[in-house]
C-alpha cells in the first residue's frame, strides 16, 4: 500500500474514521458510500474520497466503500495489527485511570509495567499491574521490548524521564506531562495538554458570551 | 481589544504561549523578543508576531513584549480571569484523575460537584468533593450556576447524558466520552479523544518502522 507523503492532518482524522467504520461495522453494515460517511460524521464527502484516496483504491464508483475491509485497512495504517507494549511512569491518578481504560487493550496496547517513585505504592498491583520503583525501568524496558512509554509524572521531572526513556530505547512517548517534550530524530512523542484543551473552552465560552465572532 | 475573526488554529495555540509567558514570569524575566520566544517555543517569530497581532499592541518594535503583561492579557483573552464552575459526570477513574488535578483549580476552573449512577459511591468525597446522584444534577446546576460539565461516562450514555446538560443550561462541554457530541449552536464542545492520540502515536511508530516518509 503506498502510503507516502501523508501529512499529520490526515493521520490525525483516520481514528475517527476508524472509529465510525467500527461503528457500521458492529450495526452490520457492509457498504457505505462517501456521501453517507458524510452525512454521520459531518465533513464532506470530498474531504472523505480525499483523505482514503491517500491510501489508493478502497472506493468503487457506484458501489462505495466496504466497511469491513476499509475499517480493517485503517486499522492496519495505524498499526493496530500490531501488539504494542507499554509502561506507564507515573502512577497516581491518572496513570491509574489509563490503565483501567480497557480499550486500550482491545486495540493491542498492552500495559506491561508501573513505575513511580513513591515506595509506598512498590508491589501493589493496578489491574493486576504492579507498581514497581524507577531503579527497575531500565532492565524492564530492555527485556519486555516495550515500545511505548506513558508519561504521568509531574511537569517538573518530565524532561528528564523523557532523556532516561529515550536512552533505554523507547521509541514512543505518550506525553501527559504539560511540557513539550525535545526528543532525538525518529523518537515519536503525542502529547495530550489537558490544560491546554480546557483553555480552550474556556476561549471560546468567553468569546461567545461577548458575542466575538470567531471564523 | 480587537478579538474578532480568530481563527481556531490561533485560538489552539494561545494556551502554549500562556504556559511558556507563565514559565518565564516565574524566572523573573521582565521582556522577551519574538525571536527569544522562537527559539524556546521551536516556532518561527514570524508565526508568534503574526499570531500575538491578531489581538494588537502587545509588542513594541525593538523592545519585545512585556512578559508579565503578554502573560495577563493572553489569559484574559482565554477568560481565565473569570471563575468556571463545574461539575464531572462519571465518578470513574478519570474523573477521580480530573478532580485531583491542582492545576485546573488554580486557573480558576472550580470543580463543584461529582455524579454518578452508581449509589455505592452516592456521598463519599474525592478531594472533598460529595459524589452525588444523576437524579440531583438538574437541580444542582441550576442552583450552583455551572457552566462547564466535564463527561467521564462511557459512550454508550454520552450522548443522552450531553443532551440533558445542554436542557439545565451548562453552556461548556469538555467531553472525554469517545464519540462526537452534536450540540445546538452556541454550546461549546472541546473533546479529549485519548484513544485517537494513542493511534495517531501508534501510526507515526509504524510509519516511521517502514521508512514511510511523513510531511
Amino acid at each position: 500500500m503506498e502510503a507516502k507523503g501523508i501529512s499529520q492532518a490526515v493521520i490525525g482524522r483516520l481514528p475517527r474514521y476508524f472509529r465510525y467504520l467500527g461503528e457500521l461495522k458492529d450495526e452490520g453494515i457492509e457498504r457505505v458510500s462517501s456521501q453517507e460517511l458524510s452525512d454521520i460524521m459531518q465533513v464532506t464527502a470530498s474531504q472523505i474520497r480525499q483523505d482514503l484516496n491517500n491510501f489508493g483504491g478502497f472506493g468503487q464508483q457506484g458501489y462505495g466503500y466496504n466497511v469491513e475491509y476499509l475499517y480493517e485497512e485503517i486499522g492496519k495504517i495505524l498499526g493496530l495489527d500490531k501488539e504494542h507494549h507499554l509502561i506507564i511512569v507515573g502512577a497516581g491518578h491518572l496513570g491509574q485511570a489509563l490503565v483501567n481504560y480497557m480499550d486500550f487493550e482491545r486495540r493491542g496496547f498492552l500495559f506491561r509495567g508501573l513505575f513511580d517513585i513513591d515506595p509506598k505504592i512498590h508491589g501493589t498491583r493496578i489491574r493486576g499491574i504492579k507498581v514497581r520503583p524507577m531503579q527497575e525501568m531500565e532492565r524492564f524496558v530492555k527485556e519486555k521490548e516495550i515500545d511505548i512509554a506513558v508519561l504521568t509524572v509531574p511537569k517538573s521531572v518530565a524532561v528528564g524521564v523523557a532523556e532516561q526513556l529515550v536512552s533505554y530505547g523507547i521509541k514512543g512517548i505518550w506525553n501527559f506531562a504539560h511540557v513539550d517534550l525535545h526528543v532525538p530524530k525518529g523518537i515519536q512523542v503525542e502529547s495530550v495538554h489537558l490544560s491546554d484543551s480546557l483553555m480552550k473552552l474556556s476561549y471560546n465560552l468567553s468569546s461567545y458570551d461577548g458575542q466575538i465572532e470567531v471564523e
